[in-house]
């Protein structure tokens, strides 16, 4: 008998609540049939929508949670109202008391931050959680973080960022030993603050079984996936996350509007169709959907709050990956080689 | 009779030396034939180029320099060895000694910036100068600074980065009173760093007649347009920008690749080509080549090293229509108001 995997949703969360989630979990268990859900949300809204996917329905316990947090609620005001009893506090909850190997919420997401801090605390060893990221690249795939959790990181948040990056490359990816390095920027002599030089130095000496470290990389080798996870904190991480989208938005604009001037720029369109799909693909953010959020005792995905039923799937199955190898212990694992090293090296100093 | 402005080139600078340099200002003097130029570099090779640009050399006086600073060369190194006697050296002193309106250097832009500071000195109420990139957008096209001058800022020089880019906006745009905004993060109650929040609560108390704050934009903001200068500390400035440039490199490489794979594409391609070509030429970077530096006692622009004479023209023309509405002398009347502002303010709260 093949092992099944429980992930936990907020059926409430995102712009469209349960019709997208229940949707998304009726793709996702249609691809992979060992999942499990145990659901959370207000009965009234959700029990048709169960009731309309039967086979969500089928492998899946819902409760119900009176309590929905909203999309603009702040996030001290969201745990204030809805700690114990919201279904976003209810489906972190899940994981961790081990009902649910993951939670995925479309919801609020400073509010799911705060909310799985306080539910699920910080593992012994990192100092900080970060947001990862999946960032297609034309070699693929690879990972970003901290793409916003925290503003400003010292050099032992970001040599943190480097361990849990890798193990998530090695989680989601399959890969033995993925490649890491750090964000910087060009300019020669002023190469980066302080705290990122600092980081360097330590990945380097660190010598991480986990991963390999490459040094720094720039803006334009996020996208050319010169490595499988860049690391940088959490302000530059947003910006160049949120840069990177809105450029892909304006250029799919211009070819819009360039396609439609002429009537042989349409027909032209109309012969290469498959390539503008095939484009499209590439291209869309439904792929990659879902911040993941590293560092805590339990794995907690957030989806884009405007996403589809196919995008939301798409942030399951990358709950499911991550339950299945058990990231978070990876992560646990992996930090306390950080720290054994950085004891080593202390003693040697202190020799 | 009708005015002339002389912009001074440094012929070396730039990954293909004087070629590109005097066939950029033989397309700009074509289509603006009140510049004048100073030229600096090495006689052998100049000389040739220059002979066999006649245009050029009919309107520009040439220096010899022995010293040429080389792209690889370290800022420091490039000022010990090439100050006073290199090319890029006395292409930035001509604006000093006030023989030209602005200097325009394809070289190694570490030296260049560290050569400006030294030449010309920061304007008396300017803290830090800073790089401004022109920004294309859905709108048209934006300031973004600093995108890598110096590392981290703080309120002070934010609210400076503002006033710079604010007049650069009115020179190069020709807009009577453009709209300016802070770069930051989405998630609500971490809203951003401290010098960013200091940074936003004095540029709206000081309400700036030469710009109007609209507050924070987000990453996405850049490309949509939403402000025309966006104002940021030069780590994140330089990963944004950068970072966009990948993603663009990124999306045409998929482009490509996709028209190519079937017959059907390709036959597509055929017909909507010239639809293609209005792409290419929105996203062509040449169009917009140049990082300008603010805040110094002069005008120096970098031209990308890579570009060719296409972009090195629009460097100079660029150059061109900010020395003709005397830049500098508007940075130094608008930060005037800054501290006359400032100093209201604290003799009313010590009133």
């Amino acid at each position: 008998m093949s092992q099944t995997i429980t992930i936990a949703l907020d059926a409430m969360g995102g712009d469209s609540g349960p019709e997208v989630v229940i949707g998304g979990a009726a793709i996702a268990v249609d691809r992979h049939p060992d999942l499990r859900f145990v659901i959370y949300g207000e009965e009234d809204v959700v029990a048709p929508v169960l009731a309309a996917n039967e086979s969500v329905r089928q492998v899946s316990e819902f409760h119900h949670c009176g309590v929905t947090v909203q999309m603009n609620d702040k996030p001290s005001q969201a745990l204030r109202k809805g700690r114990w009893k919201s279904s976003m506090w209810r489906t972190v909850e899940a994981v961790r008391d081990r009902r649910a190997g993951a939670a995925v919420s479309a919801g609020n997401t400073g509010a799911l931050m705060l909310m799985a801090k306080f539910c699920l605390k910080t593992l012994p060893r990192i100092e900080r959680s970060a947001i990862a990221a999946i960032w297609p690249t034309t070699r693929g795939e690879s990972i970003v973080l901290d793409v916003g959790a925290t503003i400003g990181a010292d050099a032992r948040m970001l040599v943190d960022f480097a361990v849990m990056g890798a193990a998530m490359a090695r989680s989601v990816f399959g890969l033995d030993r993925p490649t890491v390095a750090l964000l910087n920027v060009g300019v020669e002599e002023i190469k980066g603050i302080e705290e990122v030089r600092e980081a360097s130095r330590v990945l380097r000496e660190m010598d991480h079984p986990g991963f390999e470290y490459r040094g720094y990389v720039e803006g334009d080798d996020i996208g050319k996936g010169t490595v499988d996870v860049v690391v940088t904190e959490g302000f530059s991480g947003n910006i160049a996350l949120k840069t990177a989208e809105g450029t892909a938005r304006q250029i799919a604009e211009y070819l819009r509007s360039a396609m439609a001037r002429t009537w042989a720029a349409r027909l032209g369109y109309l012969f290469a169709r498959s390539a503008f799909e095939l484009l499209r693909e590439k291209m869309d953010p439904r792929k990659v959907n879902g911040g993941v959020f590293l560092g805590l005792n339990g794995m907690v995905i957030k989806s884009h709050g405007g996403t589809d039923a196919e995008g939301f799937a798409s942030a399951i199955e990358l709950a499911r990956e991550m339950a299945r190898n058990d990231l978070v212990h990876m992560i646990a694992d992996d930090s306390a080689f950080d720290d054994a090293a950085a004891t080593g090296r202390m003693r040697a100093a202190s020799a």
